[in-house]
């Protein structure tokens, strides 16, 4: 099992950054005034797509060579993921092809059409989306681009944590919230080389724990049907997400439901930005173990701000 | 009727740096495609308490003398002012007194009260409202800072777009909502100024179009208890205001409150930020006026980022 290196993201983000949103970071004096700690928002909320899949996205597309881009690229993905390559396909002038479950978010249905992508929709387990998709690939010859579990979506994914420790020095601890663990594993492995005493925390929902149970006991526990609000966050982890998460990650935090809409109710209240309840999971966590977090200087990664407005928890 | 310059402007922007926000200007390159024009966001919204009227408030807060300001401040508002005099009097160290209406949205009641004021409620009329400040005026000798029919606080909300144009050369067209004309009166002194050839020009709900038709007809017409959705855009013209308006102002369109709701969806959808429906009231009027300004370099202010998320249009 190969694993990325810093060196892969830092290559990464070289060949990504013409493409990319450079997102700010951004503070709150009243939330950190409520937490008692001082918090760096990295908002990839803003980032193209809305959320910071379009860095894994566009490094995994713009490292094929010609041959393999001219077949086009595929991937199944309840929704962030596949705007993502479907716009980075775009932009590098190649076709793609979405699995999607048929329950995704309008939304997001939506924005992957708009990106002129080629969409196949099928039952929303994860067997059959890896199914349809393989058998695509087979018919077309084309690059599977896993969302999480594939060296350049978590070499690109790294870049945003890249960015943020570029801006913020000192950070004490840096939190993410995990799923399938491309963002995660992708941040670890940036943290850990850029400033080896800064703890890398993930934050996921008490509803959908696969992660902090496989992150205790050693081995991946497959995620089953989870009821989670924060929608981004329902696969099982990679296999290469889950070894760099193992070597490099110190701890995961879970949160409930309420925290995590009281959490997102926060940042759109106080930060007048929108997210999605999948980015709200970190500050849920902190929400739930203040006293860890008193006085420490924290960096958050926002992953994204895609929502159906219509559907709001408040 | 003494009437703020730039110069007046320019001194309320170095009084008030130390205190306010300087606000980003925010692009969406799918907004423009959609309007065909390059729209430069002043985001206002991100200001202190949320809203522009931080400038204003500050700017009469931090110029009156010590013996003034020992007796404190108040005024009336629908909102987003008195919590800009609040926090502009806390951060100063003296009391502030604001009578609001007993019918303020909730979120600007508990913002206000969060803020230290001393809050008196009335009944919703502009005449109480006035009423009821003006007896404690002359209880508490305190200085009555106006919402915007006033010079002081005109010359502060004119340093928004002093920021704007600092930021975005080559602005053909400047767009500010406008309710009793402070953001709009000192936008416009700015603009005059700094590029002459720049047009000025003001979006108004059309079920509170008093400000279009006082412009229209040379006289202040009251606004009479309109009916909408931009609850910051509800009051009539001031008289200084009205008169730098004459002068300055080159065009007021008004927009329905079908297209201020679009617009508010299209900025929080596609730009991920949370505006009130004030702010959108310049893009409903690009929405319902696209060949007017197809191929323009329009600056547009964002009032304001202050909403009740239980009470959405969408």
């Amino acid at each position: 099992m190969q694993l990325p290196t810093f060196t892969d993201i830092l290559a990464a983000h070289e060949l990504i950054k013409p493409y990319i949103h450079r997102t700010p970071v951004l503070t709150s004096q009243s939330i950190n005034k409520l937490m008692g700690c001082e918090l760096f928002f990295k908002c990839e909320n803003f980032q193209k797509v809305g959320a910071f899949k379009f860095r894994g996205a566009t490094n995994a597309v713009y490292s094929l060579s010609d041959a393999e881009a001219a077949a086009g690229v595929g991937t199944h993905s309840s929704g962030n993921h596949a705007a993502a390559l479907a716009l980075a396909a775009r932009m590098r002038g190649i076709q793609s092809y979405i699995v999607m479950p048929s329950n995704a978010p309008e939304v997001k249905k939506i924005a992957v059409a708009g990106y002129g992508a080629n969409i196949t929709f099928c039952e929303p387990t994860l067997q059959a989306r890896e199914q349809t998709l393989q058998r695509l690939a087979d018919e077309l010859g084309l690059t599977i681009v896993h969302p999480y579990n594939n060296f350049r979506v978590i070499s690109g994914q790294g870049t945003a944590s890249v960015e943020l420790f570029e801006e913020v020095h000192g950070l004490e601890v840096v939190i993410c919230p995990v799923g399938g663990g491309g963002l995660l594993s992708g941040t670890a492995i940036s943290a850990r080389s850029i400033s080896p005493g800064c703890r890398v925390i993930a934050g996921e929902p008490k509803a959908a724990d696969d992660a902090f149970r496989s992150f205790r006991d050693g081995y991946i526990h497959p995620s089953i049907q989870p009821q989670t609000i924060a929608d981004g966050l329902l696969t099982s982890l990679g296999e290469l997400n889950f070894e760099i998460i193992r070597q490099n990650v110190d701890e995961i935090l879970t949160a409930s439901e309420e925290s995590i809409v009281a959490a997102m109710r926060m940042i759109w209240e106080r930060m007048k930005i929108i997210i999605e309840p999948s980015s709200a999971v970190p500050l849920a966590t902190i929400m739930e173990n203040r006293d860890k977090f008193t006085g420490l200087r924290i960096g958050i990664i926002l992953s994204g701000g895609n929502v159906e407005l219509t559907k709001l928890p408040f």
